[in-house]
């Protein structure tokens, strides 16, 4: 198979992907449901994050998690366990979430309905910006233990979404080489309108900014 | 293009690749180069690591290092600015390292002869393990900060690896729910053999004993 040929197939699958996301974007939409795509390294403190902002959000709101790993249910179980509605996808080695599986995980809700519906994506900086989820908001956590270097180093999730999510702000007297505002300036080269918070799961931090950056991004998507 | 055909295309690649791999590892090893594969999470520390490692390592041998990403020059700076040969590969986008990029880095060092060769692999805790880039050891990162639930989350590289080198342990008074031991027990039952390291770049701690460990490695594996 010539590369030509790969790179057709490829853009077959994408175009298949990037339609299906579009009508569940819409279906969701005329459902009143915010969907929001969260993406990160492992360990950059998604899930901590969801369970942070769902105190926040479910003061007035109601919300279901899709967890996505390669294997496992460990994140599902946290989010349970908070009194969440969680559903586990298991990409059983895949790098990245499709959209048949976010219809799959979707259907296991069984008709619930949600203000906001978050996907919780593989731990991965580099997949997961080729494939469109669905979503209406796309969140990009970058924890300060992991460094202010990484704009240059993984340029398209950078440019693709919609938010960047500075986590765990507490590491930072540990980590005086952390430069913020180098990683504003990169970020903002390669992707003008993205929207930056520095958070804080466990003091709080930030969070209640980003649940009312949610809420007026939800009151522009959906029709309810 | 069925699905059957598409496993057959991929099994094709990867088989092209393996045997690429062979070849290169029987071929440097009759140089008395040891090739070691270093994967993780981005900002995992695996620039850090390098860096301490070859304090201790140049003591008596010589080192160069492959540093992989999707753009940018950011690592290959820091590992030359410390005085040691490195070589850039950009992978435009691709997750992975493979060996064709592999044997392009090789090249590039126009056939200085080291005693070790490190490929800092993409920060990627999927994607990786699925390449063999020819090295003989094969080390993963985990930092402290990432947290220590990821074995069940990413169980096809922890299943690949020759060691885990457990990193930033400096950051444990931070996280009093790292649980170390449940970590080492979840790695060895999935992998009987790996070697566990527990280290600090910034304080030295654990670089002696893996060093040590990769020069026991490099007897067995290499002719001189």
């Amino acid at each position: 198979m010539n590369e030509t040929r790969t790179i057709e197939i490829k853009q077959n699958i994408l175009a298949a992907n990037d339609a299906a996301a579009d009508a569940f974007r819409a279906e969701l939409a005329g459902k009143g449901t915010f969907f929001v795509d969260v993406m990160a390294s492992p360990g950059a403190g998604k899930t901590t994050l969801l369970l942070a902002l769902s105190e926040e959000l479910r003061k007035n709101a109601s919300m279901g998690v899709i967890e996505a790993d390669l294997e496992s249910f460990v994140d599902s179980q946290k989010i349970k366990a908070a009194g969440l509605d969680a559903v586990q996808l298991e990409t059983h080695g895949v790098c990245h979430v499709e959209m048949n599986m976010v219809r799959k995980a979707w259907d296991a809700f069984r008709g619930r309905a949600y203000d906001y519906l978050f996907l919780e994506n593989i731990g991965n900086l580099v997949c997961p910006a080729d494939f469109d989820t669905g979503a209406h908001c796309r969140v990009l956590l970058l924890s300060v233990p992991e460094g202010y270097d990484k704009v240059y180093k993984y340029p398209p999730i950078f440019s693709i979404v919609d938010a960047l999510v500075v986590t765990k702000t507490d590491y930072l007297p540990m980590n005086p080489d952390f430069d913020m505002e180098v990683l504003k300036q990169q970020a903002r080269a390669l992707n003008p309108d993205i929207r930056i918070f520095e958070t804080c799961a466990r003091t709080g931090e930030g969070v209640p900014e980003l649940a009312a950056w949610l809420a007026d991004r939800k009151a522009e998507a959906c029709e309810r």
